[in-house]
């Protein structure tokens, strides 16, 4: 890793707890695996991965083949596109090397990582091309794969996000999944959900295409639905440029609007506390909590669309998104073994209803638009958060609309009934409130809102949770409306707090994992869920499965010129 | 284990591989687990595990807890009362055992057994359950939970499968899941599932019921959904018997109906074969293949409903569905090593549909509504073994209709173009045939027919299909329009399947097992396929993770007064 590119300097930085903090901070200037040019509506993202440039030793990036720190250059480069480059309407993913698209994950850092990294960059990766996704959805920007060379693993896989998958037809380029037959593992960015449930190939080829290392290509690729077209090498440049320009031409984004920079975080480490601007965090080591505190707006908002524009990255739920995206994968990445966060607001509840208002009365805009987006995405990189996630409701705090989401993505949440009679004797009582913001703005992976799941198959509990909407409701009706769990008053609180954060620290953390990724999305699943519920479960599983990652699996044999040795029986 | 009753002779019997072969027949005169009673419409189950009655040394089953053999005499119960018992509109569950209802699966067993025999054993228990509800919602029998003391983990999953649960409410019973905070595992039968998508508790409150180990009773257990009603002791009995009476008086279940005895099968094994009357397999125990062969018919039907009732356990769908069911059962449990199945099929496929026909015609008479519903069942089992499916569709075989859905949930099928014109010049090619039986009488548990799961996405292709409906379609045909994958002539045949089923057994057998689970349930998700898809995958991860299954797990040191050791990392 060079000194003076790559990650961001805290990377750099020697943690107390581990190698070296990952920060997922970065911007282009600094980027040293992509690339990204401008043509009109069209934006190039092109993959060149430094063979040199891993987020740690002991591995060659070869092939455009990639590792976190690859991801999270892409990461940025994605949520760049859409606040700094209104005038973008489509964006080419396409390689710089010769005859190779990418060759996916790395294969030597899968093997030579632990299994919580390797979980955990899964899930960032996937996070990342469902973020692609929502781009093409929901954006107006649509992505289109131009394979310009042989996709394998996590770069087809990359490929299956995009809305278009163009492939070079000259009787080499293929795309393929070599995991199962290569690795003894499962692709693991949401390749098997969407072969089949996104772009509709027959459950059986797609079997059968998920045991061929070398792939398939050309008009089979086309007819088993792989790839949307392949293209002679003669007619590559010109069919890539006509298909971004098709799908450029059919999005709503604004002509004539100004980006805003995503400018650098202010974000300060200070012993155990990690702050923003509105964000901030406690971090116990001894009890294995992060205590995170979000803070409301300091001010009313003083506009619509244009403020916006004006204020860019300062503005309040802007902000709030990014330092709490930035929070949430820092945490994850970095603090393994803070096993619960706490969720406290701080701030007016009344002032968080009049930003969520502007911003949905705002919502043609393409800047308030995109913004409503990222928090969405926030909440749901929340959502599947492996950490017990406790929200504390006090006196003082705003957890309302747009923050209210905390509470309902949390496992559990704690209501004051009254006021801390020794400490605030005069202070309020805590109110929450939903609002239009909860009613379908800010839908979960599930595609439901935080509180139809909350009241999945009670109607009756759903509507009158909904009713109440611009309310200001104190703890005893919050809990009689199922809308906190608990509301212990003054007496009780501490005490009730301390246990269950406590006794959370004392269960075993797979099993907590497990059992929450099972409550948080009760009820129906779509592409998404089904990609953190179901696939990633049988990828964790066989990741830790002999077979894959013992001495003598296929994960660690890999390139070994040994064979892996497999214990041959089923479960 | 007593050597006169208890599971079945077979079980004794010293296997070939690994300790004694399980058999999953039985009968009431050898349960020793389980009484049934019967008061006209009501039938009642009362669990009475004897506790040194282990289908396995090492292991006491007290109160009330369970392994598979106990599971066995459960899945039997459940069978007779469908088809023996026509007069049984509701099915009481309760035990025998004082303040106890049931303690779940038996923790020293599952700390002791090797992770397959966990995963398996939580599989066919599963399994066991969804009957209970499809007896429930497809056959008028109506169960009941009696919960007369306290139901902890499997106890109260149980309970949770059934459709109406009463808790005697003395303020000790209660309902539990302590699988958490004790054993550091999930409940293991769709508890977490049932919870939040049957029951529809709400996510918060279920999260905190699933981390108390001495559970919720009385009123709240009801506030909170977790049963529906807690009965004083006094009033206990009465209220048992009102509510089976409630149940029982919606039934649809004929009058004066007659049942049909469920005989032995007739099973033999001689040598690497597996015999019944219909179905057999050939033990490859080398190739690690298993290659099933089911034959049709070998009758045409001799009239309707009558004929069938006078047919009874001879006729030959149920012969059929029997069959198969047990040798799928034999084949998960004592051969794992077999990790591919061939799928053959042998007979007219016009008598197959002749069948069908008939099948479909009767199919308000109760048996052959009952007759339909175990083929699905069957199919269903199939679908979530973790074995390679591959159908072999060759001149004489009979995929048609009910036995082409062996085909379609293959995970790949091979149909022979032409036929081998060394051996057998002069025989007819084979064919398939669609027909009204694959348009919707077996559905999946994704509640979508294999015809539609596989066409997902492509309505187009999934009408060209279903518009064949009764035609007997060749290899080239069958090829285009997808209903088989591929379709290679006598030259290609040999070597192709060889390689196809040789290859199969040198990937990993893990990889496979996830990647089959992903590739079979595309499309839309249900409780059922949430249980074994998204739950069953994160259990199987947690059970292998050292947190529980390791020497300082909470799985290996429950009971032993030691407190288990976690490493607190989340992944």
């Amino acid at each position: 890793m060079a000194a003076t590119a790559g990650p961001a300097p805290e990377a750099q930085a020697s943690g107390q707890h581990g190698p070296a903090r990952v920060s997922f901070q970065t911007a282009p200037d600094r980027y040293r695996h992509w690339r990204i040019a401008f043509d009109g509506a069209v934006a190039t993202l092109t993959m060149d991965v430094a063979e040199d440039g891993g987020l740690r030793d002991g591995y060659e990036l070869k092939l455009n083949s990639y590792d976190l720190g690859v991801d999270i250059e892409l990461y940025d480069a994605v949520q760049r596109l859409r606040f700094e480059h209104p005038e973008v309407r489509a964006v080419v993913i396409t390689s710089a090397k010769d005859k190779v698209f990418s060759a996916g994950a790395n294969i030597r850092m899968l093997a030579a990582s632990p299994h919580g990294w390797k979980v955990n960059f899964c899930k960032f990766t996937n996070e990342t091309r469902n973020g692609i996704e929502d781009a093409t959805a929901s954006s107006g920007q649509a992505y289109l794969a131009a394979l310009n060379g042989t996709a394998s693993g996590g770069g087809y896989e990359l490929a299956l996000a995009c809305e278009y998958i163009m492939l070079i037809d000259d009787r080499s380029a293929a795309v393929s999944l070599p995991e199962l037959p290569l690795l003894g593992v499962l692709p693991g960015t949401g390749g098997l959900t969407r072969v089949t449930d996104k772009r509709h190939v027959r459950r059986d080829l797609a079997d059968y295409f998920s045991t061929r290392p070398e792939g398939v290509g050309g008009a089979k690729a086309v007819a088993w639905r792989l790839v949307d077209e392949a293209v002679p090498r003669g007619a590559w440049n010109e069919t890539v440029a006509a298909r971004a320009a098709e799908f450029a031409a059919r999005s709503a984004r604004p002509a004539g609007a100004a980006g805003i920079e995503l400018t650098p975080l202010d974000k300060t480490r200070a012993g155990d506390t990690v702050s923003y601007g509105h964000v901030s965090a406690r971090l116990d080591h001894a009890g294995g909590v992060a205590e995170i505190t979000v803070r409301g707006p300091g001010q009313d908002p003083q506009g619509g669309a244009e403020w916006i524009q004006d204020s860019g990255a300062r503005f309040w739920p802007l902000a709030v998104a990014r330092e709490l995206d930035d929070l949430v994968l820092d945490l994850r990445t970095n603090e393994p073994g803070l096993g619960t966060w706490t969720l406290r607001t701080a701030g007016d509840p009344a002032r968080v209803l009049a930003y969520d208002r502007m911003l949905l009365a705002s919502r043609d805009d393409w800047l308030v638009n995109e913004i409503i987006l990222y928090l969405k995405r926030t909440l749901r990189r929340l959502d599947v958060t492996s950490r017990s996630l406790i929200a504390l409701i006090e006196p003082g705090s705003c957890f309302a609309g747009s923050l209210l989401e905390l509470a309902l993505a949390a496992d559990r949440s704690y209501m004051l009934a009254g006021v801390f009679e020794d400490a605030h004797p005069d202070s309020s009582p805590a109110v929450i409130a939903v609002a239009e913001m909860n009613l379908g703005a800010l839908p979960m992976g599930n595609d439901l809102t935080r509180l139809q799941t909350r009241f999945n198959g009670d109607p009756d509990a759903l509507a009158a949770a909904e009713k109440l909407a611009g309310q200001l409701v104190e703890a005893g009706d919050a809990e009689r409306l199922g809308l906190v769990t608990f509301a212990p008053d003054d007496i009780d609180w501490a005490e009730e707090v301390r246990l269950a954060v406590e006794e959370r620290s004392s269960f075993s953390p797979d099993a907590l994992t497990g059992m929450e990724a099972n409550y948080r999305f009760a009820g129906p699943e779509t592409l998404e869920t089904k990609i953190f519920g179901r696939l990633s479960a049988w990828q964790n599983w066989i990741f830790t499965r002999p077979n894959a990652a013992g001495p003598d699996g296929a994960l660690r044999r890999y390139g070994t010129g040994q064979r892996a040795v497999f214990d041959r029986k089923r479960v």
